[in-house]
């Protein structure tokens, strides 16, 4: 899959198959794993960088910032229990961060979701409309067609 | 089990339990998960927050400081071809973060190591202050019975 407007790095294709496009922020495109069982957003920022620790300062902080706003949103705005924040790549080098929301009733709990849920519950139209609208104001997401959101200042 | 010396908060008795306790860094407790098939490191950061996104502002970014270095150490001086970072805590509500090293023929590669590897192969004594050793320059980790370590200035 070539690089959604303005973004210099293509996504990879496995990430491009499980997952539905929410829309960007200032770093990363925003995916949503597609299984309605639990929300599980997936991060992918817009670098070369393999690892967090790659990554420059900058980068880094706001990588942290939206995987933060992303938790936030996941237990106050959708009421998850827990969050599992994770860093993993064993299987898509991209460099990507997962964030899933968890509950005590969700078909994983308590155990991790990888390896565990397939992407084969897809979520219906409305619910894709009704996150990206939510992440617009939770974190400032916007769709792939609209230019790059600002960048906020370096803390 | 009672907090370490300048701790103010209990180390939960499963982490007690799983891990050899490696030292203190600026923010944390840093643990070594008790099965050396690979390094699993778990940062146990001083604070009462139960997610990531509810750390205050210095202690989260001390927390990002601390995996990356441990994540360069498992690159650079380990060899690891890939660092898994996580915050899961299903199992523990103690807020703790994995820094773990992978290599392609290591017991769970492709797959996550939680839940899929006991603590059961425990470090000999003489693996365990090479580590210390190492990290104490690699990341100012100092022993348990010592004194706080310097606080970094806030970036």
């Amino acid at each position: 899959m070539s690089a959604p407007q303005g973004f210099a790095t293509d996504l990879h294709p496995r990430l491009a198959a499980d997952c539905h496009p929410l829309g960007r922020t200032a770093l990363c495109q925003l995916l949503l794993y597609r299984n309605d069982a639990l929300p599980w957003f997936i991060l992918v920022p817009d670098v070369r960088a393999a690892e967090l620790h790659e990554l420059a300062c900058a980068e880094r902080a706001a990588l942290t910032r939206e995987a933060d706003a992303l938790a936030r949103y996941a237990r106050e705005a959708l009421a998850c229990e827990k969050v599992n924040v994770a860093a993993i790549g064993n299987l898509v080098p991209q460099l990507h961060v997962h964030v899933v929301g968890r509950r005590r009733d969700d078909p994983c709990w308590p155990g991790v979701v990888w390896g565990r849920l397939a992407p084969d519950r897809p979520y219906g139209e409305r619910a894709i409309l009704r996150l990206r609208e939510d992440l617009r104001s939770a974190m400032g997401l916007v769709p792939e067609a609209a230019g790059a959101p600002p960048e906020p200042p370096c803390p």
